[in-house]
């Protein structure tokens, strides 16, 4: 173990709750825990117990009771980190919580800093690189497809397919040195062809990892959403009407809140961003002036648009006409973003109209956000603009900029050496590029390291963690 | 047991951390966590788990998994509840928050209301209810004076107190109900003089219980202070010197804050709170119209006022009497209300000036905020006007007003009793005043109870405890 000093945190977030955890780990953590703990049965301390056990008692301060907690004991190497930890789990107030995180500072502990538990978790072992990444990802997951592929990857989805392929390269490249050793005698350990096959394959693999990335980025941050259209033709009820169903889940779970991320519904488990809609929301633009600098600048950070219209409207043929020429000119300027035509108080129409509508528009969908019509089928026009395939199949899923950043390093490397075996390069600056390759799978699950990417890396961490 | 179904809630505050609890309460917890639980070594059931012991595994909801955890498990009676009692120690994620207690919910458990879990505690026999309202009063304790008093009502202080007069008084109550029994006989089975002695003894004590209900108050809700003067004498410096050591505290813990009560201070483990000190800070009102509304009004709320000027004024002797104009001002119309002269800037001031000054002003009180001289002093003066004598001998401090209710209910039966006894009332006329007390002190403790009571003070707690 490269740490050994004790670290103290609070593990729970900060504020209201009934109860706190704050977590010790290190060499002394357990004989910090018990100089400060007296157990409610007289005389047991927590260095005679066995881990994975959980004990009543309080937390003295010399004579000065703090609180009555629960003390679990987790015994190296069967723990978070590998090292001893302890978790107090005490009343939920912040006085109580400050006093017992002092108490053990004076004790002997150092307060952790961010991410030192999982850094800790890394260095001794029970996690390689992209899992303690994936821990990160696991606490900020706010949808089902970016939880799952957290989770895919803390349990080792994306290492154990990065690390098989680094092992076989490995296996060749030595095979490849071992041929320098013996360069005056034109030995050749290592099969061309069977090489060849590999570094086909793993080329393969990166580049499905790399076109992954596109999806996971889009899952791991949600999908940019712009709705646009003349005021008045029911923007925010349309947006109410998709939030509903998320809202009423939500609701459920008294104590949970979700105010940050109002504006974002998941929608078959894809987070679905609807950008600027305070902007939106009050916006006064019409259809006239649709080429005003604003509208554009939504649609500009927006990946899909919907184009919302009020049906009324529609049976007048001048609007219809100008409207057409509206769409023309988002499609002109926008020719590779999807654009979901939409109208809205479909209620007011009758069948024919609505006949009449299609023929002039075929790819309107119309829709009642106020009676909750069509809304569940725009929700999956919106959806099938995700590519999903990866994410049912159970595929790895690239989402970590770092990581793809590494693949793109490590292809270009297998790249230089698919074209050095066709072109039958010596084995000496094979080597070369396969060193490099090899150094960039490394780089993802953690065997390549340095102090400024760990600093880096967990720094995103929150405390505690 | 008189609830058995199982009940579930986030027992952490909700938000961003580390890891985040989900608890479980009921006849099903350990079973129905099992349904859902899948441990890391085959087959590991947590039913066939002792006590106490902590399992590693993961959520899993049919074949998803949702997230890697611990779990406690607690049997039956050696819980909080009394219950068996399961907790789940999640990744701090809203999203799995949320999908583990609703594949909880959804597997047999019902959502906790405020305060369930310490009802079901009372219920089950393993607090007593004035113990119950303690865990309530040590989750929002914010300064170690409060702290000190919840911890000690917790951990059965006031209620062992109560206890005791209540059997004592039992003991004779029997007694004199015996004596009813025979009443054609004319046997006297309770010693009179002994039973006056008792009954002055108890008098006596809840006297003193409800005396330090002003102290306990005031500890439980901090002292308001009232920083008045002239703009640019110095008052938010002064605020800042006084929060200066506070502040430092807490920025060592990272991850905590303390915006809430940004002006509450603690000294000497009593919280003091500067009431609307927005206002002071912006406040425009001068010495000459120090008589206005504004300024009153704030006085009004104070229980203590510190009346702020800048020590430079004193060298004008006009001054001084407009000075000493205002402070008879404010002693006519708060004649009980401690008044604390303070000349701030003091380092303006050489040796001679400051000892005329005192001459003419004799208990004003010099300091330099920004130098932080004098600002200590003034800070045991502040804590000098608590009565802080029932804190450090340990007493018994009544802070909750249901409890001072019930005190001053059953004071009004004991003096009943006492003058009883003085006219030598009969038995059965006295019997009645004896059960009346016996009523409510069995109300404090929760022998005498109701739903509509119950509700009243478990509404208070937050979802989770």
């Amino acid at each position: 173990m490269i740490h050994q000093d004790t670290i103290v945190a609070l593990a729970t977030p900060s504020g209201a709750g009934a109860i706190a955890v704050i977590r010790l780990s290190g060499n002394d953590a357990i004989s910090i825990a018990d100089n400060c703990f007296k157990s409610i049965k007289s005389n047991k301390t927590l260095s005679s117990q066995k881990t994975h056990t959980i004990h009543l008692g309080h937390v003295m301060d010399g004579t000065k009771t703090i609180d009555e907690v629960l003390v679990s004991v987790f015994k190296n190497p069967n723990s978070y980190t590998g090292e001893d930890v302890v978790e107090v789990s005490c009343h939920g107030s912040n006085y109580i919580q400050q006093e017992i995180i002092q108490l053990f500072l004076r004790k002997g502990c150092r307060m952790a800093t961010a991410g030192e538990f999982t850094l800790r978790a890394f260095l001794n072992g029970k996690l390689d690189l992209s899992q303690a990444e994936a821990v990160a990802d696991l606490i900020s997951s706010d949808n089902e497809a970016s939880h799952q592929i957290a989770m895919q990857q803390m349990r080792g989805g994306f290492s154990s397919e990065i690390a098989k392929l680094r092992e076989e390269l490995l296996n060749f490249a030595s095979l490849i040195e071992l041929e320098l050793d013996f360069a005056e005698e034109d030995v050749e350990f290592a099969n061309r062809t069977q090489f060849t096959d590999l570094v086909v394959r793993i080329s393969f693999v990166l580049k499905r990892l790399i076109d992954s990335f596109a999806v996971g980025n889009v899952i791991k941050n949600g999908i940019p959403v712009a709705i646009v259209g003349e005021p008045n033709v029911g923007k925010s009820t349309l947006l109410n009407a998709l939030l509903n169903e998320e809202r009423a889940i939500v609701s459920d779970i008294a104590g949970t809140t979700r105010d940050t991320i109002e504006d974002e519904i998941s929608i078959g488990g894809i987070g679905f961003r609807f950008i600027d809609t305070a902007g939106i929301r009050e916006t006064k633009d019409v259809v006239e002036s649709i080429g005003i600098k604003k509208t554009f600048e939504k649609i500009d950070q927006a990946q899909v648009v919907v184009f919302l219209a009020d049906s009324l409207n529609f049976k007048e043929d001048v609007f219809i006409n100008s409207f057409k020429i509206e769409i023309e000119k988002i499609k002109n300027k926008y020719p590779l973003k999807p654009l979901l035509i939409v109208a809205n108080k479909v209620d007011k129409l009758d069948e024919n109209q609505i006949k009449s509508i299609k023929k002039d528009i075929p790819q309107i969908h119309f829709l009642s956000a106020k009676k909750n019509i069509g809304v569940d089928a725009l929700k999956d026009k919106l959806l099938s603009f995700v590519n999903t395939g990866a994410l049912r199949n159970n595929d790895t899923i690239v989402t970590n900029s770092r990581h793809y950043d590494s693949l793109l390093k490590a292809l270009d490397a297998i790249e230089s050496v698919k074209h050095g075996l066709e072109s039958g390069l010596s084995g000496d600056l094979l080597a070369i590029d396969i060193r490099q390759a090899l150094y960039h799978f490394g780089e993802i699950t953690g065997e390549i390291t340095n102090d400024d990417l760990l600093g880096n890396i967990f720094a995103n961490f929150c405390i505690g963690k």
